[in-house]
C-alpha cells in the first residue's frame, strides 16, 4: 500500500508524538480528609481537602546549546465530587504555561500563578496549602477582600476564576546571581470573560468596570528573592508587589530562617490597597508567624496570624497540623485551627470563633 | 548557575513527579456503535454507546510493609460528541478516590459507585454496561423510579450527577476470608451542590428538601459477596442494601454459576422503597435472569427481567447479545432487545413495545 | 490472603490497562503568542495562539492478519485563561474517534472534523492553523456565513460547537491506489443538542428547525485526493464536496505543487451554497494562493485570497508568516497580514482594513 497524503499526514502527526513522548510527565496530588468547621457555612462533618487536587501534564526539551522549551498544563478538580476545582474554574485552574528557558533565564506565557503568589508559597508553614488551618489565601496574602468584586488577581476574568492568577500573562524568572533572583510578570489589557460589571468607584447605574471594559493600566507582579548560600543556618527572604486589572494592590515580604535542618521559622507581613475601587476601608494589613518542625516520620506545622482590615474587625488565626509521612509521595495529616472572624453584619462590630479540625490522606503521584 | 529558592521549589515538584511518573497509569474505553430504539425518545438511526466511556488515570504506590497508597481518577464522556458524559456530569464522573491498602483491606475516600452498585455489575449479563439491552441500570437496581427526584443514589448532588455514586464517600473492602467479603461505604450529610429543591412528601411552598439541605441521616451502601473457592462448578453470590441522601433504600441479593467454563448464569432479585420520600406507589421490586455463554472467539449475553412497580404497569425485557472478540481489548457487537414499557401516560395502564438493536465496537486501552 | 470477587474484577481490570499502557501516546500543542488586530473587537496588545492548543491521547492496537484497532481523543484549550477551547465547546473538541484499520482501508466512528476539512488543511499555507493570518476559516472553506445559525458543519450541535466537524459521524478512508484516495464521511440525522431554533427560511414563529429537530437528509462530507508518486516536481490536488444537518453544502478543489522540495506552492477555490436557509445572498466563493518557502532554519508563508458573497462586499487578505524552528517540535512565530473586510453595517457598502500582528512560540510534545 503506498502513502497517501492523508496517510502521511497522519502519520507526521504520530511520529511527532512519538519522539515526544518520552518528555511527557504526569504527574497530580490527590489530597482528601474528614473536615469538620465551626460557625461556618456547613458546620457538618464533611469530606474536604487540605491541598488543591490536581492532574497534570508537562515537558521539558532540550534544544540545545543550553535552552529548552518548558509546557505545563494542570488540571485541578475536587475530590470528593469529582468536578473541576470549585465546580466552574477553568479546565486547567492550575497553569497552561509555555516557554523557554536558558542562561537568560526563564520566560513563559498563559495563565497561572502571579509572581508574588508563587513566591509567596515557599514561607507559609502549611506551604500555601488554601486551607482553613494555612494562612496563604485569607491572612498572608493581605485578606483578599472576597466580598469586593475587583479585590483578586484576575478581576476581568471568567467566573470561577481565582484570586491569585494572572491569565493572558508573561513570566520572566532571571537566573539566581549570589542568592538573588527576580520574578517579574505582566498581563495583558484583556478582559477575560467576565459578565458581571465591577460597580467599583462607579453606580450600579454607571459601573467603574462596564462588562466588556479593558483593564486601565498593565496588570503586574513582582518578587525578588534571596537565599544565603551554602550551610547552616540557612536562611531567605522575599519582598514582593502586585497591581491587578482593576488597580488594586498588594505589598508583601517574608522570610525564613532555618537554624537546624528539622526547624524552618516563617515570617511574612503584607498589605492590601483597595484605593483604586473602594472609597472606604480601602487597606488591609496582615501578619504571620510560622514553623515546621521536622520529627522522626512526621512533620509538625504552626502558624498564628492576623488580619487587620481598615476600620473593621481583626481576623486572628492559630493553627497547628500534623504530617505523618508515609513515603516520600504520601502523608496523612490531621490540622487544628482556631480562628477568631468577624460576625456576618455590616459593618461587623463582634468577632466568632471558628473552630476546624481536619483529618486526611495526601498523595502525590 | 546556583540554584535558586524558585528553582528548587520547582525541582522538588519535578522530581517528585520523576520517580512517580512509572506508577500511573492510563487506561480507558472507546465504545461506538450505530444503534435504533422503536418507541423512544428518539427513534431515528443513530451513534451510541453500549458501555461508558473512560479515559481514566490511577496508580499504586507501595508503602511497604504490606502497605500501599492507591488513587484513582476517570473522566467520562460521550464518543459520538465529545462531551462530557451527559453532557453536564462531574469531569471525573467515573471516579475520583484516594486510600491506602492492607491486611486491613482497602480504604478509600472521594466519589465512585456506592458499594452495592459496584458488586451488583458481577451479577448481571451485561457487565453492568448501562445500556438498554442489559439491566443494569432500570431493571436490576429494582429500577431507580427515574422521574422521581430524590430517587438516585446522590439526591443532593450536582445537576447530571448519576444516580449509582456518592460524593463525599468513604469505601472500606474487608479481604477475602474464606470466600467471604464485605463491603462498606458511607456518605457524609452534606449537600454536595443541588440546586433544586426537593418536594419530597412536602409542597412545592414547603419542601422535604429545601435548596441546602442536609441529609437527614448518612448515606450508607452496604454488600457482602461469597465466592466458592476451588474448581468448577464455580459460584458466587452477594447481597446488598443501600440508603441515599434522602433516606430512599434498595435491597439486593444476586448470585451466579458457572459449571462449565464456558456458561455463566445469573439471577438477581432487588427491591427499592421510596417510602420516606413518595407517599403512593414507593415500592419496587424487580428480577432478572441472565446467561453469558462463550463460543469460539465470541460471547453471547442472554437475559429477562421484570420491574414491578407498586400499583403501576410493569417492564418486562428480553435482550440477547453477542461480542466477537477480535482480541482481548478489542470486541465487536451486536445486540437485539425488546422492552415493554409504560406507556408515557400518569399512571400508565398500558404498554408499548421498545425494539432495540444495536451494532458497535469495543476498544479499551 | 484469597483473591475476592471484587479483587479479581478490580485485577481483571488493572491487568487489562498494563498490557494497554505501551499503547496510550499523549500528544498536544502549546501555542501562545502576542498579538494585536486593529478594527477588530479587541484592538488591544493581547495574549492568543495561531494554532489550536491540544492535549491528545491516542492508541494503536495491532490484531494481527494487518487488521488494526484504533482510538484518539483530543482536548483543546486555550492557553491565555486555562479554559476549554472557546470557553464552551466540548471537552474533547479536538476529536473522539475509534475505529479499525486494514487492507480495506480505515473505518472510524464518532466526531471529528469532515472529510473535506481534514483534506482541506494540507493546500493551506497556514496548514490549517484557524488564525487571522490563515486562510482555513474563514476564506479557504467558502468562507462559512459564520452570521447565520445553520451555517456551520453541526448545525444542531451543541452549544459551542465549531462549523467543521460532525457529530455522530462515520468516516471511511480507502487505502491508495496509484495515488488515488477516497475519503467517505456520513453523519447520522441525530440532534446533537442544539437548544435555540434555527429560523432558516422560516419565521420566529414557524422557524424552519425547530429545537429537537433531525436533520431532513443525512450529513455528508467527501473528498478525494491524487498525490503524484515518485521524485520531484512532486504535486497532489483534491475535490471536496459536503452537505451539512441543514443542507447547507460545500465544494471545494485545491491543488499543491512542489517544485523543489524548499517550496510548495498551493491554490485552491471553493463555494458555500445555503440555498436551503437562505432566501438571498445565498451563494459564497473564494479562493486563495499561497507558497511555503524553506530557509535555512525558517520556512516562511505566504498567501492572498478572496471571498466574494452573493451580492455583498468581498473580503480580501494578503498574509505573510515566518516559522523560526528551533528544534522539530518548537518554533517562534512571526505572522503579519492585512484584511480587507466589509464594515459591520447590514448590508455592507464599503470596507475597512484590519491589520495583524502575531509573535509566539508553538511547542509540540
Amino acid at each position: 500500500m503506498k502513502k497517501s497524503i492523508l496517510a502521511l499526514a497522519l502519520m507526521g502527526a504520530f511520529s511527532t508524538a512519538a519522539f515526544a513522548q518520552s518528555s511527557v510527565v504526569i504527574y497530580g496530588t490527590l489530597d482528601a480528609g474528614i473536615t469538620k468547621t465551626t460557625n461556618s457555612a456547613n458546620t457538618a462533618l464533611s469530606e474536604g481537602k487540605r491541598d488543591n487536587n490536581k492532574l497534570g501534564f508537562r515537558g521539558v526539551e532540550d534544544l540545545g546549546s543550553g535552552l529548552k522549551a518548558l509546557f505545563q498544563l494542570e488540571i485541578r478538580f475536587e475530590p470528593d465530587t469529582g468536578v473541576i476545582e470549585g465546580g466552574n474554574r477553568p479546565l486547567f485552574q492550575g497553569q497552561s504555561r509555555v516557554g523557554l528557558q536558558g542562561d537568560f533565564g526563564t520566560v513563559r506565557l498563559g495563565r497561572a500563578l502571579t509572581a508574588l503568589q508563587e513566591t509567596s508559597t515557599l514561607f507559609e508553614p502549611w506551604s500555601g496549602m488554601p486551607n482553613q488551618a494555612g494562612f496563604q489565601t485569607d491572612i498572608m496574602v493581605a485578606g483578599y477582600r472576597a466580598a469586593l468584586p475587583g479585590s483578586g488577581s484576575d478581576p476581568l476574568g471568567v467566573a470561577g476564576n481565582s484570586g491569585n492568577r494572572f491569565a493572558n500573562g508573561l513570566w520572566y524568572n532571571t537566573p539566581v546571581y549570589n542568592g538573588f533572583q527576580l520574578n517579574l510578570n505582566i498581563a495583558s489589557k484583556e478582559n477575560n470573560g467576565f459578565t458581571t460589571a465591577l460597580v467599583g468607584r462607579g453606580t450600579p447605574a454607571a459601573p467603574q468596570y462596564p462588562v466588556g471594559s479593558l483593564a486601565g493600566a498593565y496588570p503586574y507582579s513582582v518578587s525578588a528573592t534571596y537565599s544565603a548560600p551554602g550551610t547552616l543556618p540557612q536562611y531567605s527572604f522575599y519582598v514582593g508587589t502586585e497591581r491587578n486589572a482593576t488597580e488594586v494592590k498588594w505589598h508583601s515580604v517574608g522570610a525564613y530562617y532555618r537554624p537546624i535542618p528539622a526547624l524552618k521559622l516563617m515570617a511574612s507581613y503584607g498589605k492590601q490597597d483597595l484605593g483604586h475601587i473602594a472609597a472606604t476601608n480601602d487597606t488591609i494589613t496582615a501578619w504571620m508567624l510560622g514553623a515546621n518542625y521536622t520529627y522522626g516520620p512526621g512533620m509538625f506545622r504552626f502558624g498564628y496570624g492576623q488580619k487587620n482590615p481598615d476600620g473593621q474587625v481583626k481576623t486572628k488565626q492559630i493553627s497547628v497540623g500534623y504530617d505523618y509521612n508515609l513515603s516520600p509521595r504520601t502523608y496523612l495529616y490531621l490540622d487544628l485551627s482556631q480562628k477568631k472572624i468577624p460576625l456576618a453584619t455590616s459593618p461587623a462590630t463582634s468577632d466568632v470563633n471558628q473552630n476546624h479540625y481536619a483529618l486526611g490522606i495526601h498523595h502525590n503521584f
